[in-house]
């Protein structure tokens, strides 16, 4: 299915590049890649999943349109993979979600239509829309054809480590649902098998390293209030879950300081904006190089979304020289 | 010259993306896409020119060693090379040069010696150690080898122009003394002669503008004083002046305010880290349009090297939503 989905994708996807920088790797105490989905059409790599699902819809389902509930990241991925398939899309989102990623959905011809993460249930109002409107509902990260296009990034990576010389390697996932993880892991275990996924969490939203290290499916005791709002979910999902239990190795859950470090790092010497969650891997590679092993990293820079408030706080507070 | 060059940067040079978005397209009412050579190794297309330029050397003369005179960008590009080919790099650098420029220039491992932009001659300066010590002196445009390095960035857009569709555009160049600029032109002349290389330089530093409409070499009356430190230079060089007035379109000149607003947009828009400098090409894409014609306009986003304060004043006082 990732190569199926690769093959619709081409022409239409960035190959995103495997960055480093010799400073980044001082810092690190080994070599650091970035594979940069920061760069990637709407600025993260959920265009792939977008992508990757509305192209499998059938002719009518895609007339009819699609509907799909997301902090933002999944939700500008959708809108504009569906207005590239002529396809109307609903986005539901969360009331507090960045206005930057609200406003771009809207600007990408998507029907935005907001809820209270701390109250609402996105999960049920998107069912109840779609049953409603006979909209498709493409989940962020519980869907084959989305874990699919996402695992595409995977097997860009394996070509791009294979190209210099990579054949052992951690690789940082920053990791909400698991749709990114699962799927660049299912890419590497047939592409690079030497290269190991490891989910990076925010503290206080780590269910799915606390997940791998219990064997069942844990639930974070909140919904909001981290600045990495994209890597932000309840729970693993039913079916990324078994897939990073079996190929995953542990988890690591970083702080949010650590976050706006990183993304000071990646302005300076990869000239990358990254969001919070976005920086996570790279805050990883960083910060806790002890949790790690090998000569090589690699990080996937997951998303830039980020308000710029947010960004020259991160700059100002943590100046990288 | 410029394809013996592509040869010996192969496996060294990072082939950047050509980037779009349609937010973009939108504001300056045609597709436009950004050559990110800010993603280049050292931050800038400059490491092009300083490996060219090195790698060309006799085994002796890589031996005692190199200097380059640079406000910053040039500066970190001959210093990687000459790491990555074992040689010594003295870089004489304006002490008004922004600091990241200066710290990084020396955390790779070059030598620094700081002069006053607006009472001494760097060029004076430069061959005097230069004799003084027997080391290579590579200037930053006015040398064959340099411009060929530059001109591969002009074989990639080429490449990358031909793979999107596009045969007739403009092609928006940040110029400072031209090596860049000729570079390109010249690439293209060979490899996509309907893309026409266009200068753009800041207000009050637009000598190469000056001197196409006026067929002589002309000179600015300052040399210092603008946010875009990477492309102010006194006159367009002796070597690059006949290759821009053979090839090039009219110049462009850009507000500093431009140049500010478009860092806000490429951080919006494409994720990218651009210095002032280095956004004056989209600049002139964005809020000069009319300048321009055709459905396609190529920008050289050409360099990221720009200080925290800097980028986060441009971010405040422009944003992009």
């Amino acid at each position: 299915m990732i190569r199926a989905a690769a093959l619709r994708l081409e022409g239409h996807v960035r190959r995103t590049p495997l960055l480093n920088s010799a400073f980044v790797d001082e810092i690190a105490g080994r070599r650091v890649w970035m594979k940069a989905e920061a760069l990637q059409h709407t600025g993260s790599f959920k265009f792939r999943g977008g992508w990757s699902a509305i192209s499998a819809l059938s002719p009518q389902a895609k007339e009819a349109g699609v509907i799909a509930f997301s902090s933002g990241n999944h939700a500008q991925g959708v809108a504009l993979a569906a207005r590239m398939h002529g396809a109307t899309a609903v986005i539901i989102m969360p009331s507090n979600a960045p206005k930057l990623k609200v406003d771009n959905t809207r600007a990408l011809g998507a029907e935005v239509i907001l809820y209270d993460r701390d109250t609402e249930n996105r999960q049920e109002i998107g069912v109840n829309i779609s049953q409603a409107r006979g909209l498709t509902l493409i989940q962020p990260y519980d869907e084959p054809e989305v874990i699919a296009g996402q695992g595409t990034c995977g097997l860009e990576i394996a070509e791009q480590a294979a190209e210099v010389g990579i054949t052992v390697a951690d690789v940082l996932v920053c990791c909400g649902g698991g749709g990114l993880t699962s799927g660049i892991a299912l890419a590497l275990e047939a592409d690079a098998p030497g290269l190991r996924v490891r989910p990076v969490e925010p503290t206080d939203f780590d269910d799915v390293t606390r997940s791998l290290l219990t064997g069942i499916r844990q639930t974070n005791s909140k919904l909001g209030g981290s600045i990495c709002d994209a890597i932000v979910t309840p729970t693993p999902g039913a079916l990324t879950f078994p897939i990073m239990k079996r190929l995953c190795g542990t988890g690591i859950v970083i702080s949010e300081e650590d976050c706006l470090r990183a993304m000071s790092v990646a302005f300076s010497r990869f000239k990358l904006v990254l969001e919070p969650g976005g920086a996570i891997a790279l805050a990883a590679a960083l910060y806790h190089s002890d949790r790690l092993s090998g000569e090589d990293v690699v990080c996937i820079a997951s998303g830039g979304n980020v308000d710029s408030e947010m960004f020259a706080r991160a700059l100002a507070n943590y100046p990288c020289t």
